[in-house]
């Protein structure tokens, strides 16, 4: 019999075709956040038992651009680039799991197969979407990353724009916001092929950075943010009731698992495994 | 706590995010095929244990392209099209489990994220890729479905052109071809997120379609047919030694679940829940 | 020196880069046409002099969608179809030069470069954009030709919808819209390299298809039709007042040239060289 | 009658549907170069009289990837960045018209519309490809623009890779290659609609970029470096015969016309128009 090899589908004896590696993985990438405070009631019905609101600020929601190169340890997909860029737009809110502040990605697009590859091992729930975003540059008329810099960004899927955002840097700051500041507690799910009322599995992941490095992060103002409504899509449903801030920064990022905290279809205590986040 | 709706993510209260719909699911397609055959080895090097080598013509492979127009039960999304036309192509062997052949889709490559989240579902290894198959009209310089006919098939992915086909018609035919004929015996998995060597899920399923129509299958000569190299995939390993033939149906399928025929991370006997394939 | 080769660039001595081949161009192709009335004056805007209104029903507007495979006259593309197939979407008005009535593209959007070069040639003011169509099919859920077929149709660009609509064949129709049934008034012009304010070429010329055949034309229900605002689109300003009808048929088209109808660098007469349309 | 405004199509009233704004044109960007010699009878194939070959190095060769972002004076594009980014990948040979030493652009792809728009007024014969190029990034795997920093890019069009490159910086450099650093000699043409064999424009012009700043050149080592043949393409009869050597830089680039070297429809003397450039 054949022992098969590969950190993700497809699988074969070789083991080249995977669709990603095994992490670590590492990223290089540009951030453009915006917070906003929206209804906690349009939180929570995001968030599925045993998750609840955060105990502060419920109702914060970020979101985040980014502009991503990604690579495995061995680095060769930096030089064939087009394994290596994608871009992306996540939403993330907060929530609480005993007693524990958790972040949550509860919509997310990218533009390429690998990211949705990820996504699937990081309980990230990825679609496909149109993703750009200012480049800073340090020659002609693009911005600088520094005060003034202005950058702008937009989200599109299935054709409609969902999303855009303008900014401008103010100065810099000692956070580059907080409603991405804490470990993802995410949802993992597969039905089961015959009666797919019942799952295979169902569990609720914490996932983080191994490690992070960056340059300064810079305070933002907001100078234009909008959702746009679509058929398929409840982003609008987070209606900004109040801007909070906008964020940008620049970061290297290293991924290297999770731990479970929650196994919906254990009846014992869930599992707490030390991982690495 | 908040009841979460939608079959896939992002799950929802209002459950209207979901990236596909529940099954039962529509298609309407053409389907291109060449059938070959390579070195038995190469497809066992594709086939993970309990599988095997189906008895009779085990190094048979079948490269199908396919134009598809797919939907839910109320249709919605052909009429706003962006979310319902893709194309695929894939790539078909024969295998065999406790006595039974089974099909199995070894590579496949679509051009759309709702198709591959149901494959995340039917357990397709799916990863994008740029399709493109001559369609047949009914009027200019297109072919018919008729003998004479000439259809072209590409498949690129990353930037690199993997497989491409040309056929010409011949005659009715009472078959579609022989390799993509049986269930498919297709692998699920989920790797701990603490632990990646260790699998949360890791099941074979049994999947087919429902119910299909179709217009006559067409017997068709391969003009043209090559699979080229790349470094992050092996299509090109199922050399073709001897081509069997050419095929070209229209059709119309409808998917509607499956059934699990293998339990990995079971000790007892594989469980056989009867399902609707 | 050297002897260059090629309809359109880039030249050669080979000639074989050209971006597209020399005419006769040959189309098979699905049209949907919603045809409506708005404000003259927002179409008089669109008319550069010497053109006119026409003098009857000068509001009248088409936006037409269609799905085509082009090629050369040794069809070679249609068997590479990556270089055949694309979709295009495109608004025409109608108009007067020297008491003839011509049609007038004032708007396209299409897929493809190949496209959007044979667009060069014939004065069609080509944009890249996404454009999805619902295609007929003999099976499966997707519409037939016949009366109940429902199509819908979108257009995107800048990651921005445009346009979207949604029809219902009714019954087979002497004509497929009246809009787009004249020859073409389209301008061409380029500005002089040293002075953007003179023109080295500014005509106007009329094209039209050499020949075309088809399936029966089909009366439709506009069962709904709305344009979209975009910063970089007038599109919009031809606002729907009164929608006329709809329409569906599937075509094969040859086209092979056109005639001079007006230089606006000449002092003379406006020539009137005859050409094949 | 009406006034119709824009730069380049369509034009309207209002102005503001433009493909393309008046210049001058603003982009920020990195460029990847390698500089290869080839037969100079390979080159000289691609040039139309009366250009000629340069009189020294005629066979050099520079194929040059770049990942731009390009505004109008307002800078309106930079905000809305699917206005305003793209890549390209382009070749560019010399040679000499009336004693004088030129650039070329020979081929081109990019992949946006705008660019292709640009390419139209400024004599590129640009087609719509697949281009990625490794970005610099201060933080994480990606390199630095510094010694050492690795960098790779490639080029696919019609669903097949043409041209790949991989580069290690080594030092500055005083320049950033020789081929590219002339004027570019460009042809204009557009063939009458009524007899493709006559020409109703046919010239030559010169254009270069008006000012141009940017970070030190960096001296590379092209580690990897290869043409690919495609059926419609004959980029890769330019073939690397000695590798020249490589170059990186980081620019900003003002364009604000041209001028007219060579009227080809002309009886009388070449024109020579002074402009910018």
């Amino acid at each position: 019999m054949t022992q098969m090899n590969g950190f993700l589908y497809p699988r074969t004896q070789a083991g080249t075709s995977s669709l990603i590696p095994s992490p670590p993985w590492f990223y290089s990438g540009d951030l453009l956040t915006v917070e906003y405070r929206t209804d906690p009631a349009r939180v929570e019905a995001l968030l599925p038992a045993p998750l609840e609101l955060a105990p502060e600020d419920p109702g914060a929601v970020a979101l985040i651009w980014a502009d991503w190169q990604s690579c495995s340890t061995d680095r060769h997909e930096l030089l064939d680039p087009v394994l290596s860029q994608y871009k992306e737009a996540f939403v993330v809110v907060r929530c609480s799991y005993r007693g524990e502040t958790y972040s949550r990605c509860v919509y997310i697009w990218v533009d390429s197969d690998f990211a949705i590859a990820r996504g699937l091992h990081q309980g990230y729930p990825k679609k496909l979407g149109s993703i750009h975003m200012t480049r800073p540059h340090p020659y002609g008329p693009a911005p600088r990353v520094a005060p003034g810099g202005q950058f702008g960004a937009s989200l599109a899927a299935a054709d409609r724009r969902l999303a855009e955002a303008r900014i401008t840097l103010l100065e810099e700051s000692p956070t580059n916001g907080f409603v991405n500041a804490h470990a993802m507690a995410h949802n993992r799910f597969v039905r089961a092929i015959d009666d797919p009322s019942r799952f295979r599995l169902d569990e609720i992941i914490a996932t983080a950075s191994a490690s992070a490095e960056g340059g300064p992060a810079f305070r933002a103002r907001v100078d234009g943010f909008q959702l746009f409504p679509a058929p398929t899509e409840e982003l609008d449903r987070l209606v900004p009731e109040e801007i909070i801030g906008g964020y940008y920064r620049q970061v290297g990022v290293v991924w290297d698992g999770g731990r479970l905290l929650h196994d919906n279809l254990a009846a014992q205590i869930p599992l707490e495994v030390t991982g690495h986040a």
